[in-house]
């Protein structure tokens, strides 16, 4: 298949599951990076002071989990496709702490794909993307727009 | 100051202007070492196909942005607050790109502060938080509550 039949646009997403993603394995080397470099509250990088935190254990940053569902989303479609980015997350909401040793999978729903007003040869597709652990249980929901282009739109986009 | 003085607590945080922080600089370098990690989308990597894209020129990830938008949190006050966590964001807008080179400060302010109905040892502290660039563009928007622990209470929280 060449590279731009295995390109992706707008008119390729419709309501509905679009696919599952990983599993992601995520370390307690992962976490410490991560917090070490952002976000370096105790319970992500102390253990002792993790188990007397609400978490109840070393548990990595909400913005780390954010970020791998986005290498997760890169890898799993939007390597692939025709994205010209997005304005920003409508809902984000961490429901349990991310664990070391935890393989996490990502399902990705479609919620909306809708043309865009002020750039016609766009369209706005809103995903719905749900991480879970190994267990099944959800640690992160987020409902979020990318502007991707439509099929045949080849002109430059302002 | 002792340490415990210096920790801030729920009735610290009243409804108005924070503080601003910052700045902090941002280099290509930590643009495309998070990009290479987390979002290795080509207007995070490539110049070349940066200027190609909407975007019109190298760019950092909005994910970076939010990490070092909690980094910048956490020197500013974070790091000395009482907090248990965050139960996620309420909104979440990337108005405009992160360039290499930026000085990035932030103005963080008190939306709401409110003692939880669930765990009454706890208020939530609203956020709101916009980091800008040195022209004073405004490039992410958030509003996020973080539970923060209420001054006296030193009990254990579940």
């Amino acid at each position: 298949m060449s590279p731009a039949m295995n390109t992706l646009f707008f008119e390729d997403f419709k309501p509905g599951h679009l696919g599952r993603f990983g599993p992601q394995h995520v370390t307690a080397e992962d976490i410490r990076a991560f917090a070490s470099e952002f976000d370096p509250q105790p319970m992500h990088l102390d253990e002792a002071a993790a188990s007397r935190s609400l978490l109840k254990g070393l548990a990595g940053s909400g913005w780390h989990l954010c970020s791998i569902t986005m290498r997760m989303m890169f890898d799993g479609f939007i390597g692939r496709t025709a994205s010209l980015g997005s304005p920003g997350v409508n809902e984000l909401r961490w429901l349990a702490p991310l664990r070391p040793g935890d393989d996490i999978t990502l399902d990705v729903e479609v919620v909306e794909a809708r043309v865009s007003k002020s750039r016609p040869s766009t369209g706005i597709v809103t995903f719905k993307t749900v991480a879970s652990n190994a267990s099944g249980h959800a640690l992160c929901e987020m409902v979020s727009p990318i502007i991707v282009r439509r099929r045949g739109e080849t002109g430059e986009v302002r």
